[in-house]
């Protein structure tokens, strides 16, 4: 994988080592996860994040677990891992094929099999991440000057990203003049991930605040807002890190392109619209306090919604590996899943 | 005084005492300013802050100035103190005030006359305080759940403050079932400074990070956002901290009015639109670190946008001490300065 700056997970001699991305950049820290749930665990904290890596890892958590418990550990691990965090689909598309792919393996082939699925499950979103990038890279004008947000890097997958990997796609065509990552509070994913990964990859990088987006839209030129997605609903609302909304909104007052890049395995059929999407509260103490830094007063009171959902009409186009939705629209996604019409 | 909470600043023999904004909540430090120089130190360090607090504590150094040096101390005084921040136009406004004053006093009257000076200019902002939070208060609904920003509380002038003094008083008058403080980056003046004034006034609030504030108006019910402002121009354009913009234009997207409150010392006729008034550029890493802990990769770039500028048409209301103009527009602001219409 030569194409890759940052390996997120690695799976070595049937250990899942994690790299703690609520340290990074400024510490590189591989953490062993050698049960499903050490690795529900490290989903719900955060050590990993970014809806298709966090299906890659559910799939090793239940290759971990057939391999310590056999058959029987299954069903346990699945729930287990389900409930390590509510939003983003991918983790229970992942969940789904594994516990599938069970059925068809005999108890000698079990434990091989599965770890052989999870390796494919990994590989599939590698590649979905490589047909997404050359898409969307098609959608982006000479001399782009793009705005992204939170983390939709190769941090998120298993390879180059989504809408990173788009960006690093359209950078390599020499089509990007600079790129603007919003910080993204409260995990500040854009400051310590995104700019990391772009920095890497030598792109030209500027920091803003989340809420220096309008204003830049406004002053400067800015030629697209491209971002991922936790979950994309039937109707192709699309759910998102909270602040995806704000932006959607303020990109539309400007009239700028608002992309979304996503595997297939985010597009969530049996969600009619983004009101039925379950929006994840965390801990209000990652919302009072800033890098373990109070910052509020005592006994202050604080809300942290991880998520919101913009509506599919703010949405100029959905890029995923099997080709463009544009506008984003429901019957697109059938088109595209190869789901006949309603 | 019994109505106000907290003094950001006390004049005590001839020495003008600064609550330090920076370390608040966690700490109540004052620090004693005896020059104008270190009163010019103190604006451009955000030890305070606050348009109309920074026209106060410049009209107290100016006094500190003649006090040490006499009359030829002034200019060069007056000179230090317009650049040490650039936005907020009621800087301006005080010194001039102040100069104004000092051509009409004799040698023997001019140092107590320019400390009486910068103590009326002092409590006629504290007065027009109390005067634009009852003209405010009448255009809050009952069981108003509002959103405001930044901090446009009694930490940012005199008195009461704009803003938070017209929900302080729409409270007082039984009418504020919830207040959400944006958390605003990079300085976190909502989260350590405007929650920290509701919950000492007993009002129920919840803190939001910027990013949010969008998601509350589409999913539960609020009544209006309000803010301060750094300066307004004679087209009722309006220039306050970075992040109001895009709040502006999420309130419009839903419907929720957008309310402005600020004394008349923050409008600025000699500007005709908001593109001519100066945004303060400040340094990078306030958004490359988060309470002086670093968040983004070394060598990374990063643009620090102190303001930004809300157009006219954004406005449902402006607040001000001689009454409210509503839609904000140049005509209505002519009318309260009693300047002929054009």
């Amino acid at each position: 994988m030569p194409d890759l700056l940052v390996r997120p997970i690695r799976w070595e001699r049937h250990v899942l080592r994690v790299l703690d991305q609520r340290i990074l950049p400024l510490r590189e820290v591989y953490r062993d996860c050698r049960t499903a749930p050490q690795v529900a665990e490290a989903i719900r904290s955060m050590t990993l994040r970014g809806a298709p890596l966090i299906g890659c890892a559910a799939a090793y958590g239940l290759a971990l677990a057939v391999r310590r418990g056999g058959r029987k550990a299954l069903k346990p691990a699945a729930k287990l891992l389900l409930a390590s965090r509510p939003t983003a689909v991918n983790l229970a598309h992942a969940v789904d094929r594994m516990v599938r792919a069970a059925e068809k393996f005999s108890e000698t082939e079990l434990k091989n099999g599965l770890e052989k699925a999870a390796t494919d499950y990994f590989e599939e979103d590698l590649e979905a991440g490589r047909r997404m990038a050359k898409f969307g890279a098609a959608l982006i004008p000479r001399r782009a000057r793009i705005l992204t947000y939170c983390n939709a890097g190769a941090l998120a997958t298993a390879g180059i990203g989504t809408a990173v990997g788009v960006i690093v796609e359209a950078f390599r065509q020499g089509k990007v003049e600079h790129v603007y990552p919003c910080e993204t509070r409260p995990f500040m994913q854009g400051s310590r991930l995104t700019l990391w990964e772009l920095m890497k990859a030598g792109i030209p990088s500027t920091l803003i605040t989340d809420n220096m987006a309008a204003h830049l839209m406004k002053t400067t030129r800015i030629d697209a807002v491209i971002v991922g997605s936790d979950r994309i609903a039937a109707n192709a609302d699309v759910c998102n890190k909270i602040g995806t909304y704000a932006l959607a909104i303020a990109a539309r007052h400007h009239g700028v392109p608002f992309l979304v890049a996503a595997p297939l395995s985010t597009v969530d059929m049996n969600c009619p619209h983004g009101g039925k999407i379950p929006i994840e509260n965390r801990d209000p103490r990652e919302v009072l306090e800033v890098g373990g830094r109070r910052m509020a007063p005592k006994g202050a009171r604080a809300r942290h919604f991880a998520f919101d959902v913009t509506p599919a009409g703010l949405v100029s186009a959905i890029v995923t590996e099997a080709g463009v939705v544009k506008p984003a629209s429901g019957p697109g996604l059938r088109r595209l899943l190869k789901i006949a019409p309603k």
